[in-house]
């Protein structure tokens, strides 16, 4: 059962924002009649006026039915508490797992980063052109390259070294630092494994990006591989991390035609571009509550 | 207002359509507060499950709403005409234009070609590979030289000449050939044009398929334009037809990239593999009721 | 060392074709200066203009170089063997591996196919459309359910049954079918696995299709596996058939963004078309002689 | 008759420049008999090798011909001027427009902006990465906005307000600030008309990027227009500027599928995204000598 989200203090005065009454609610169950009928009365009877509605069923007949409603209230921060309450019966009846959600509650986002600056950097200029709806709480890196760069950007950077002997050591501090800071990671590039424990923190809130071919190159220099193999497609895949690497729900995905011109460097520098824009997609699909995720697979809605 | 179809005489057997309980129902009305609760309580009222719902709305405050709902109803041959009298005071309330439509009634195409067959062969082959869920009642062409080939498929070909004098005479052949018969047209590749009066006849029943380029090159020979500006992008656009010529709602686009080495000849080879699969796919939509037309704008549901 | 081919009966009189005098030169050897001033000046003397000509070196420091010439030369036919003899010297101071072909001699097809018509169909139509430049010399299949769509086509169909206690006699009976009158395999959706035997008659001369994603799905049941993983993309891999199952060369490649309203069904479906597509566009690379194979990895020059 | 660069002042030191010794040969003329010849045996001859090469004939009968080489000469820099001189017969010759270039001599942009800073950004960004391979020699704005942001970058930005009914005034002045430190001009959502008279001071040397439509959408509110068309694909083009208003050659255009979802703005924002990529891979293909223009269409090679 997804709970509510937590109250959380938030630096934005929401006061002028235009987003301050939307509202989204995120439902799955299993399908059967009338679970549209009932949410949207429900909606209709607390005053909401739905502003898009997307379902999906895998079945009409034993299924898994999703629904994500984006709606408008009035006053909606005042009214948020008793709104979940009073969903309560309707979740309970379908045997619903549920969220809502605030559009003026704005996502804050902890970035992981290693070297390479070029998904940081696209997730940073998107946010700041008003692309990317989220807050950059902070950025944590495992190397101090990247300092000065964000620094610039006026965002908290963190150095936090990880040693394979004592990555625990370094995982604990890294959520010492994001304790009720953060409501979502992002691996921009980050070239560090996390384990369970970790991941364990951020269940489907930890978006990662790597390279994808076709075929797949798994191991070491997978680029040289499709580079022999002499690959006519590049591509990025950004999905959710789970304890099995690289093997979690798939949010986004994107490639580029290329051809035996194309050098190893060109390649990589090829993916790099990909990868930016697959992955910033993909969190901002997390960031306004776009996708739901049922056993290893996602639901995006548009 | 939308009226609901008229019942039309079907030779495929309904009997183990695996369809046969699928319904329709597409709405567009001024969006508030309400629609969707009210028309999902409608067909559970009626005892039917929904299995798809998509809603579209250009603005909740003041805009249009949009809405297309696939629903399993048991029997729902024999219930039809009750449902949709059932539905009438729901419209009503919210001033909808509304139709009901039924899986299995698949509709009834006339193709309408000159001496092209590349998006002649392309709607034959997907409907007998099952992929374009209608019939192909007839093909009716201005030219006598596909005849052959489509007499092959089983399929009633007309050969109506167009004399630019006696235009009005031969499109009232054509009608003549398609009344009770066909439930939308497509030009596939007609190198006519329609009158209004033709036209009048389906109003966003009539499909056609031009080659679209960036920027737009108007008037006679556009590839040999293109080629001259050295377009990288070689595309089609499917529409539906109204009196002002190619400037109708756009169901669907596509196109491919292409460089300084292809010909004129090669740009117009490239440009027919795009049109028929543009067309394909917009036909494909409107014979599964997935599109609505708002002022000149469709929307194209998935 | 790649050998001339061998002069090849035809039952297309060349008499009109606008390709009669066309012909191609390709080259691959260890870099060096001189190679493109050597071929140049060789075709130059021999009264040959060059039409098109591209080259490709891994590295201009000990890579090996790549080169197809597209020339045109008055009366070639007959001028063919002197001119093959001619290049012996030219090519045995690049120790190059090369080969001459001709537009005239049309490459004859075999079409292996099993159940599935959609990438059989493709390749027909286009040869009949004049964009695949090729002869269909025949259609060879393990089932004779094609056999009637294949007979309407005026195609000779063999129904060579396999089976897998006796796959090197079926074998045997393909490559007896084929000798003399076919010059590459075209598996067009053919569901056997082909021995070492086989391939070794047509080395790099047999090209396959099959489905791809990212990441990839091993084993049964391949789109089963990508749906559950939420693919975002569906794809397919056109390539030459080495003794290593599905890991010859690389032809061409494309796909199509799916999302999670696809069900296993549409994504097969989807998938059907991006094979025939991808197949065909491979097939006429292979047929028009822009293919070098050079280790794992093919050189297509555009 | 291009003419070969005349010899700028660098200040970026070519000592350890693995482009150091790459030089490039662009050349133009009517397609006859032995021109890949006469240049590949010249670059031969000066001790030159091919590194890549590329050309292209719209007609080997009475059409133009097409080339670039890159090659590799021992100690360029100081062979430079024997070398040009050199290649003057053969040029001759074939009545040639020709022009060597440099790698090592980095080609220096003035970007012209306004208000929007998401081209200037890419570009800035690619440039740092050592994705572009270009000085970003100044930014030239109408408006002091991004005077801040371009500063940050320690790049010289210069605010040039333009009155309409003094344009010519400013243009003096910008072409003041440019004369002997700028190449190309890259106008990156610079939203004023340049003059003739400005043209002409840098032909095929002034890049802009604008929106485009299938169908095209002119005049005001392109993206209003598009969305009341129910457009499903947006997309960007850049071309060279010349005397008519965004009619010149096209270097690059790409686009993106949209859906009746996108509201206005999200068009745009959407548009905003191609625009950028747009513009830097066509700016890459200007800094790489990689443009030949004829007429009013552009060779692009790979």
């Amino acid at each position: 059962m997804m709970t509510p989200n937590p109250t959380l203090p938030r630096d934005d005065p929401a006061a002028f924002d235009p987003n301050r009454d939307i509202g989204r609610l995120l439902v799955s169950c299993p399908d059967r009649p009338g679970i549209v009928a009932a949410v949207s009365r429900f909606l209709f009877e607390q005053g909401a006026n739905i502003v898009h509605s997307d379902q999906h069923s895998t079945d009409p007949t034993g299924g898994m039915f999703f629904m994500r409603v984006e709606f408008q209230l009035p006053d909606l921060e005042r009214r948020r508490e008793k709104l979940e309450r009073a969903f309560g019966p309707v979740a309970e009846t379908f045997g619903m797992s549920w969220r809502f959600s605030y559009a003026a509650r704005i996502k804050r986002l902890a970035l992981f980063v290693s070297k390479a600056e070029h998904a940081l950097f696209e997730l940073l200029w998107r946010q700041r052109a008003g692309d990317l709806r989220a807050k950059i709480a902070m950025v944590i890196s495992n190397h101090a390259d990247l300092k000065k760069t964000v620094a610039s950007w006026r965002i908290p950077f963190h150095h936090v070294p990880v040693d394979r002997e004592r990555k625990a050591e370094a995982e604990a501090k890294q959520i010492a630092l994001m304790t009720g800071k953060v409501d979502a990671v992002v691996l921009a590039r980050y070239m560090q494994i996390l384990t369970p424990g970790f991941i364990a923190h951020y269940p489907n809130r930890i978006i990662n990006i790597h390279h994808s071919f076709l075929p797949a190159f798994a191991g070491a220099d997978p680029y040289a591989k499709a580079y022999e193999r002499g690959v006519k497609l590049v591509g990025a895949t950004a999905h959710y991390v789970t304890e099995q690497l690289d093997a979690g729900p798939i949010i986004e995905q994107d490639l580029q035609r290329v051809d035996h011109r194309h050098s190893i460097e060109e390649l990589k520098r090829i993916g790099k571009y990909i990868e930016r824009t697959v992955l910033a997609r993909a969190v901002s699909c997390h960031v306004e509550d776009r996708i739901l995720v049922h056993e290893n697979k996602t639901v995006v809605f548009a």
